[in-house]
């Protein structure tokens, strides 16, 4: 039977160092700014220009040189007016002012704003009642970056700011990490959609969209293609044959990767020319786990029960799509557990779920186990914020310990 | 003049009552699990069975009752075969066993379940060789749910783990907050597109994206119109007056919002039928800062630099969307400051960006301000991820002075 065959078990650090040799990332791509919300930058992106690119009136006020005469209360003729976009006829000279709005180019170096609540209009004259200093209220060419200063580094996730950044340069084709894409099929003639009523035997699928929500924090909903397969492997190798299997970056196979007899995933990938250097890791959940290379695809067949699929996300497949974006890994961090945690005991390494809270007293960072019994209790990831490693052979826990914890980088 | 008359300032907080007061949640809807990932629940979903349906096995192997003759080495002899969605034709009796595999329903209540790696099998009988006790390896019906029991409460966030509960439960069409719709015009002659070169006292506009950004972080895109107009009040007052405008629930108007003679803003709205009870704020940045409202639209004129822009949608714009879609705002936080912030002084509250840090020593969240000179410094927000209020005519404010803090939801 093809359950006596031992299949040796691989690490969780092996599978990563696996991932570093064989996953090379893909070619970054130029996206427009209204597709680059989220992406990183694999550039880094330099001013093309002072900024801002010429002095400019912080305000709605009067500009002119300030008088140097002796006093504090001064007059200035007003000579004109201009807005943002406006250019001025001419500079106002020695006693002479200029109306200005909110973010207009000021003709002149040197000059001042008065802003219009403190001003005094008599006639066509300002009338200045203080000591006004040249460059009050006026934003200086260059002073928010100089033309070659780098306004956006390389690896920078790009966000709201970023965006605005770009746009302001006129940078409106940055070089992102590419998107790779991801082909998913979830198997099993017991699967049935959710919308159905499960017969006997029958279970709902909720792997196709935790899996699509869980890809979707990092690649977008264009990228991703899922289906379902049946048990018959001969019409789940001519899908795998087929578009879009046949040519995406990364493939998952979400059940039939244990070496139960009807667990056709690792055949029917070999088969298909794929070679599969792990077919089991050494932990709790997710122990059976295939992962496979095909010239520069990668495969993943996960164990199908939720839970797995998540804790294998996490640990696995995320790390293979960093390593095709050609973006670094969250990284692991050891913190204090808040409560004890009894009974772990485990021949293999766990990855435990567990939220983040602040211990209030010493305003530290602490990591709550949650309760979790079985690699089916879904629901028990709801409040999961980072997966902490339980080591192996471990009977519990005491409070305050510290865990080596992973952030769990998708909300429940 | 338009600018010699006063306008009353009203308090961050006054806006914040007034929104209370004038903003009523839209209906809740309900939308398709592939569109729901991000949106806000608005019903307790109850478990409509009991979860999992039936006894499953939690692994590949072999199910029998187990023998309660002594010693720890018994035969069973193997009746038949089941995987997960088949149904056994009997359940195993005394010295019998059931080949299982991962997820398949279990015919009887007491069985125990042999993981097929601890399996010895001679000809057609399966040999046990250690004390094996009832509801091994078995996940039993309701474990993980009881019929009637909350698996999401109302207000919940759904994400990936979120919408595989509904999933696996058949809840395929949750009520959900509303997702307002919001029309967003950039006003101004002097802003030009990011992509073009800027004439003389042109800049490109930066606002649209940024808006559309920070939007789409509470708000689908789809729901999302932007267009820009230039500083002609008779075109301004027709667009308004038209679709998409007319019947969003939500308008933003950004720049011409201050008392400037080209500011149009307040006018074209009063003439629209909308009333203004807010003009200016008492506020650093965003003083001149329009509230109003026509039925149960909301209008915000927007001061036109990106930074005010920033502050003002999250104290303000995303108060208002909060209420609009029935959901709570984050919470203020005090938090001690990271380092102390000289020369703060104004004779306004001011919002200040800032960074959150850890203080390695002590393991506390503390708050770290930015460097950041005046409002149109907008690459200064790229590392923001709070706001903290400094008080009106706070000359400094020492390391570890406890501030009044804000999270800034959206991501630099």
């Amino acid at each position: 039977m093809a359950d006596s065959i031992p299949v040796p078990e691989v690490e969780v650090a092996d599978v990563w160092r696996l991932l570093d040799e064989r996953v090379k990332p893909l070619e970054p791509e130029r996206v427009p700014l209204d597709k680059a919300l989220g992406r990183i930058l694999r550039e880094d992106i330099r001013a093309t220009a002072d900024q801002p690119p010429f002095d400019r009136s912080a305000m709605d006020g009067y500009a002119f040189v300030p008088s140097s005469a002796p006093g504090n209360f001064h007059l200035y003729r007003i000579i004109g007016s201009i807005k943002a976009g406006e250019v001025a006829e001419r500079a106002p000279g020695p006693g002479e002012a200029l109306r200005v709005f909110t973010g207009a180019e000021l003709p002149a170096p040197g000059l001042a704003v008065l802003m219009q609540e403190e001003a005094r209009i008599e006639g066509d004259h300002l009338c200045v009642e203080r000591e006004v200093s040249s460059g009050e209220n006026v934003r200086r060419c260059g002073s928010d970056a100089r033309r070659g200063d780098i306004l956006l580094p390389k690896e920078r996730r790009l966000g709201a700011v970023s965006l605005a950044v770009l746009a302001s340069d006129g940078q409106v084709k940055p070089l992102v990490a590419a998107a790779p894409r991801v082909a998913h099929a979830t198997t099993g003639d017991e699967i049935v959609p959710p919308e159905s009523t499960p017969g006997a035997g029958q279970i709902r699928n909720s792997n196709q969209i935790l899996i699509r929500s869980l890809l979707q924090s990092v690649i977008p909903s264009r990228n991703i293609h899922q289906e379902h397969w049946g048990d018959d492997p001969v019409a789940a190798a001519a899908r795998l044959a087929a578009e879009p299997f046949a040519n995406v970056d990364l493939i998952l196979i979400s059940g039939g990767a244990s070496v139960g007899d009807h667990d056709y995933t690792a055949r029917v990938l070999e088969e298909a020319g794929f070679e599969l250097p792990v077919r089991k890791i050494n932990s709790r959940p997710g122990r059976p786990l295939i992962v496979g290379f095909r010239g520069r695809q990668i495969v993943f067949g996960l164990p199908g029960n939720p839970v797995s699929h998540y804790v294998c996300f996490h640990l696995m497949v995320n790390y293979a799509v960093a390593r095709l974006r050609g973006v670094p890994m969250p990284e692991w961090h050891p913190l204090p557990l808040a409560g004890p945690l009894p009974n772990c005991f485990n021949r293999r390494p766990t990855y435990w779920p567990a939220a983040m809270e602040t211990d209030r007293v010493r305003n530290t960072r602490v990591v709550r186990p949650l309760a979790w019994n079985n690699s089916g209790h879904l629901a028990a990831l709801l409040h999961a914020q980072v997966l902490f490693c339980v080591p192996p052979e471990t009977k519990e826990l005491p409070a305050g310990s510290p865990v080596n914890s992973f952030p769990v980088y998708f909300f429940g």
